[in-house]
């Protein structure tokens, strides 16, 4: 995985996460390590990763091949340089690992959807008539991205409390469980991405977590979709995944029925169609673990998700970010958000190991202090796959 | 007005309008005329503005003054270098002005929202009932922001043609009329920014077309707001208004029911609050003008806009783009958008000139081939200002 650290008096640059130490990338190259693949080792001594992604897949590839060679149990030579090139990860502060211009917010998780939908419009059908026609997504805030471990302040703001019109803190502060594609290819404005090569178009991914003032969302969102309910901050993991590390967790992607336009249809390899992936992802609140979910849960792929964001020649640029939406599974266990997770408050979590106090054991929103932790580990085939993970503390309103 | 211009060898860099020229504002630091101002002309040598706008608002303004100062008819001995400071318009390239940071919409125009509310909800109230407490907005597309002269290319899309759903492209392309804010300053995250300090963050103004698919916004927008039906372009004058010289044409603002939070309040000097502007804005479809306008009939001010923006938290970034929302008249000739000026298409409009053939004759929505222009010029008290116009022409859908 890649991100951007620094440490002692070595300015943010470009590492590589193995076990507990980071590679320094710079170093590496300045050794000789990637001179057959013609990089100039100062891609890796800027602050974002901007400037590799800009160097196309082909690079991507070649680097994260050549790291993983040079790491591997057998390579002995390369032992020899460890303590010149591997930096232990305590030892190093993370910053955000991409510059990034635009990010879009998907909505791609069914379950939540539905679950939304019978919460808020009970007499009605969970899904709205476009949700199996479309990825449906909308625009976020982009400058209010920070990295795990960035404390969230508590937004103050109005909402309607008791039929009144209300200022104040957020009662209903709530966490988002997402994935977010780094975007690493610039697309022309005009021309669409066909769903054949727009996964050429992804970096990497991210864990996500979008924050989610829910009673200032339900105050605003209509006619014109979440503003300052979800703008006051996102957190993403220091740490992105090589897109092409998820190969090996690649599933069949589920039977997607009224029948798609054809921008949306991917051609299925060998009979079916495998652009989702099986990871295993979770959420803990205060270090217990209150939901476990997984990726394939998403109705729309990452290719789907890229082919309609650019049908009408909307373009990519290279440190865009495209975030899945809340990735919730069937069952109450597997919700990606507290607003599911306690049913819209109204079936409180109940959080082992607190004090006996009524209010402390129980959950519907976050309260101050409280700290939402974000992973995601697979295992399959012999292959381990590990994100970052992404964290943040609440922190009370400012006064 | 700043812009970016280049011309024959030279590079994009700032210059400064001046009638039928521009002022390339780097050659004038290098002949000294800032040198009081302890200004780098390097600044000016730059492809867009915001290394300008970051030396902070009293450099804008000292710098605006001694330009106006310079280009004064008495400045007798700058005359003598007008020929090495002054590039005849018609020999520059524009480029778009400033590196956009993100882009936010507002739905400021009162009569537009109302419009559009007794077009798609005939039969509830026009506003919706958050609408005159709080200036609602979204998140819109930074990356497919252009500079104005740029063709914008018709978007393909699904929407619902005879109840059902159909592919291709866009059969209700239009435009809207707006200011946009470009903001100069940065906020930090978690820390609101006050009404009284709120303009302070405004570096100037541009004209903004804020092109709309209506078929596909219509399908999509439910619930989380509008996407592909805008993001495939909007447009920007290349020349932005310093915010000060604004300042003569300061109107009282509208009274505004039911009271506000207090966080929306302005403090009334003298009297009233006069935090409007009164400025006149035309529409011109094909040369011919289809609606005149003016910006005091925003119900929002943008002190407004950018307190409700930042208090939740939410950071402004130098670069920002804060658009106003389409702004319309109270009648129709007033209105800022082809939705509104032909009611949804029942009432097309007649464009003087044209062929004598029905389709030729009738505007619902835009033709490709057809070219949108936004003008401003207010004269008040001895004042003129004049905005640089925006102008774009319909190019057919991507085969």
């Amino acid at each position: 995985m890649y991100g951007i650290f620094s440490y002692d008096i070595a300015s943010p640059r470009v590492g590589f996460k193995h076990r507990d130490h980071i590679l320094d990338l710079e170093v590496v190259g300045l050794l000789g390590y990637f001179s057959e693949l013609n990089l100039d080792p100062a891609v890796f001594a800027r602050p974002t990763l901007n400037d590799f992604m800009k160097l196309g897949k082909p690079t991507w590839q070649a680097v994260n091949h050549r790291i993983k060679d040079l790491l591997s149990n057998e390579n002995v030579a390369f032992e020899g340089v460890h303590d010149q090139v591997l930096i232990r990860e305590s030892r190093a502060m993370m910053h955000l690992p991409v510059r990034i211009g635009d990010y879009t917010d998907f909505y791609a998780g069914i379950h939540h959807a539905e679950n939304v939908g019978r919460m808020f419009r009970p007499d009605g059908e969970p899904l709205l008539p476009n949700y199996k026609q479309m990825p449906v997504a909308y625009h976020g805030r982009a400058s209010s991205i920070v990295v795990s471990g960035t404390p969230i302040r508590r937004p103050q703001g109005q909402f309607m409390q008791g039929g009144k019109l209300t200022f104040g803190p957020s009662q209903a502060l709530d966490f988002e469980l997402e994935l977010g594609l780094i975007i690493g290819k610039e697309s022309r404005l005009g021309q669409p991405v066909s769903i054949a090569d727009a996964e050429d178009y992804v970096f990497g991914l991210v864990l996500f977590n979008d924050w989610s003032a829910r009673d200032i969302q339900r105050w605003e969102y209509q006619p014109l979709g979440p503003f300052l309910g979800k703008n006051f901050g996102s957190s993403m993991s220091a740490w992105v995944v090589p897109f092409e590390d998820l190969h090996p967790f690649r599933v069949e992607s589920p039977r997607q029925e009224p029948a798609l336009l054809p921008y949306l249809q991917s051609s299925p390899t060998e009979g079916t169609i495998s652009n989702h992936f099986d990871l295993t992802l979770e959420v803990l609140l205060n270090d217990v673990v209150i939901s476990q979910t997984n990726a394939r849960y998403l109705y729309w792929s990452f290719a789907q998700m890229i082919a309609h964001h650019t049908v009408n020649g909307c373009n990519l640029n290279v440190g865009d970010v495209l975030a899945s939406g809340t990735i919730s599974g069937t069952e109450p266990g597997s919700y990606g958000s507290l607003l599911e997770l306690s049913w819209n408050g109204e079936r409180p979590l109940v959080l082992p190991g607190e004090t006996a106090e009524p209010e402390g054991r129980k959950r519907t929103f976050l309260q101050d202090g409280d700290t939402v932790t974000m992973r995601g580990i697979s295992i399959k085939h012999g292959h381990t796959l590990k994100f970052g993970e992404v964290t943040g503390t609440i922190q009370p309103s400012a006064q």
